[in-house]
């Protein structure tokens, strides 16, 4: 008897109508004799409700509280749904975060999951039920309930799955992975395999399919997993270790992301402490940075740009205040009109001139890049907001995505 | 600096501006120096709500799921208080049953506080914290989530008050203790004290204000409980140990219950197994029996009455079905259309003739009562629900209530 994780995001269940139907398809899979575990995620629109009312009694809700609220959306999913299995007939039993042994650690709202005490779910499977499992939420070790950010759930079902040593599918409003966004290019293809490494760098890229560390999990462990849609049986996207057939074209996929807010620090005092600084009061209130240029240094003094997401832009306002006591002189500005755009591809390894191509490609068509950066896989620009369809079309066509 | 535990209902938390308003009357209390640990409901019909969708995936949902969904409703409440704390100025954590060390042992939907671990609430109110505890909610030995059932807010904060040896107030939407509810008879009056034992009585017998077993838990530890309303500052009620300045009258109140559900089983051969049979199945269901009469056997025949929840009428059907199968001949009738109205005082034990008094008020005004019991401190009686308001009016202005 194998065992499957099985993963329905917030739009999937809901409404009760939708629970039903998302329990009648793990029944049919269920009953196709596999051991099956189900991750949910919060009803649909009931994260955001909740967090509505948060945000009626503070601007800045305390964090530690915001966790315990919000994961109350999947406690609610979780229950419903194992009361269908159990309407239709099937024994099961929902497990909360904790319940499931899903410890985290790190900052609340962002926490990471850092062990699964698998043994709760073992012990359920083995007695033959269906296991519900709430995404996006653990516990830490103050015994705190904590959640995981935005696409936890992705990042719960991939860990339980490495913890069962299982493939994970992840059921979603989507049909799979395709090579550009099909709501920014609808000729965009949709993709049988991806490679961990390409999903990853599509993922953090802004993707928006998938969590990046879910992919980081299963391609440490080795899960292989499956990105198709909730309803109907068209067939999605595998996402397992790269493997020679995939290799055809330099680049596999191209990403965008709008949630780009990109910050410059002007007249700093050419000095490696004063940068150190900045990144360091970055890193102590938890913002990610993503993108970071410098520019040589002119009459003692150098700015430096760096892109973050939009919803640190409240953060940065309280860090460029204290930056401002520390560093005499600095100016900092904001734009969030901007949208980062990247090309990814395993073969870039081993194909050259791929960022060649791209520069002429923008040079052709007068569109400006404000930054570009680079892995071994991808090559990211971010640019004007306003160029972002002109840019995915050219792009698009001329890799042929 | 002295402890005390508040507990606020689910009308006094069903708003944002409510909870806030119970944020600030908790503010005031810890700036006197009290330490504060609060105790909530959900928030008013959130639970409802909860309990909707529940009905629209089974007509009998699983139970142990009921209780995982429902939980979440105090959960939300919990968060948002103490973010409104915070928000305010003040440190505050909130708990979850399971965080607050509360263990419970019984059957889902109507578990019972078995012990808490108070080491947690303990270091919180050590820290200066204001200690937020979800009411209703605590965890069993094998893990799962569990409520208390109606009214288990009382009974949490009763309990932690018994562990923290302190005061627990109820903050509720009705001033205090009648003798009298006051929605059926308005000239009752409000009590400055009851004892345990009338206030127990008052409780298990439909008074609606208190839960019995959050009495039952102020009686066996000795904790003062004050009942008083959660908005302004109006004088409320101390439910404390008996004292004899308290027994001025031999009636302290009268109780009214419309929760009645009496089924009468028609027709058992006179032979004790029957009888215990029908009790066993009972409580095997888990069905709580309170007036149970039984008539003189007529030709070998016996009649039973009991009365119970009207929430239990659909296990009834399920126990008259069983019944019939092993119990040759019965038949069983219900009755929901019935009141049961009681008058407790503890000043009966030593005062002879208030049942005589009673019956011949009953006897003089036309009421036909079906059953009677008697306790030390009481005496009920189920009567038609359309002689409600004519008993009450006589009682209350016989016993000058």
């Amino acid at each position: 008897m194998d065992t499957i994780v099985q993963k329905y995001g917030g739009t999937s269940v809901g409404t009760i109508d939708k629970i039903k139907a998302v329990a009648k398809k793990v029944i049919d899979r269920k009953q196709k004799g596999d051991n099956v575990v189900v991750v949910v995620s919060a009803m649909g629109k009931s994260t955001d409700h909740l967090i509505d009312m948060a945000k009626q009694i503070s601007e800045n809700p305390n964090k530690r509280e915001m966790d315990m609220l919000v994961s109350t959306g999947e406690q609610v999913s979780i229950s419903l749904l194992s009361m269908a299995f159990h309407e239709f007939g099937f024994d099961s039993v929902s497990l909360t975060g904790f319940q499931a042994g899903i410890r985290t650690e790190g900052a609340h709202t962002k926490n990471r999951i850092s062990d699964i005490d698998i043994e709760n779910v073992k012990k359920h499977l083995n007695d033959g039920k269906i296991v519900v499992v709430a995404g996006f939420q653990g516990i830490n070790e103050n015994g705190d309930i904590t959640t995981l950010g935005r696409g936890g759930s992705d990042t719960t079902a991939v860990a339980l799955a490495a913890k069962l040593k299982c493939t994970c599918e992840i059921y979603t409003d989507v049909e799979g992975i395709y090579s550009v966004d099909p709501r920014v290019w609808p000729d965009a293809k949709k993709l049988d395999n991806i490679s961990y490494e390409e999903m990853m760098e599509m993922a953090s890229l802004g993707a928006g399919v998938m969590e990046t560390r879910a992919v980081e999990i299963g391609c440490k462990y080795k899960i292989p997993i499956y990105v198709a849609s909730s309803h109907g049986n068209t067939k999605g996207t595998y996402i397992k270790e790269y493997d020679e057939t995939m290799e055809g074209k330099a680049i596999t996929g191209l990403s965008i992301s709008d949630d780009v807010l990109m910050v410059t620090v002007n007249n700093v005092l050419q000095n490696s402490k004063n940068i150190a600084l900045v990144f360091e009061r970055l890193a102590k209130y938890n913002v990610n940075v993503d993108m970071i240029s410098q520019t040589a240094p002119f009459n003692g003094y150098v700015n430096v740009s760096f892109t973050t997401s939009k919803e640190d832009e409240k953060t940065i306002d309280q860090i460029t205040k204290e930056l401002k006591e520390v560093i005499e002189g600095i100016k900092v500005s904001k734009d969030s009109n901007i949208t980062k755009v990247s090309v990814v591809g395993i073969g870039m390894m081993k194909q050259a001139g791929v960022a060649a191509e791209i520069f002429s490609i923008f040079s052709d068509n007068d569109i400006e890049f404000k930054q570009v950066t680079t892995s071994e896989i991808s090559i990211s620009y971010t640019i004007d907001a306003q160029d972002k369809q002109k840019a995915v079309t050219v792009l698009a066509k001329a890799l042929n995505l």
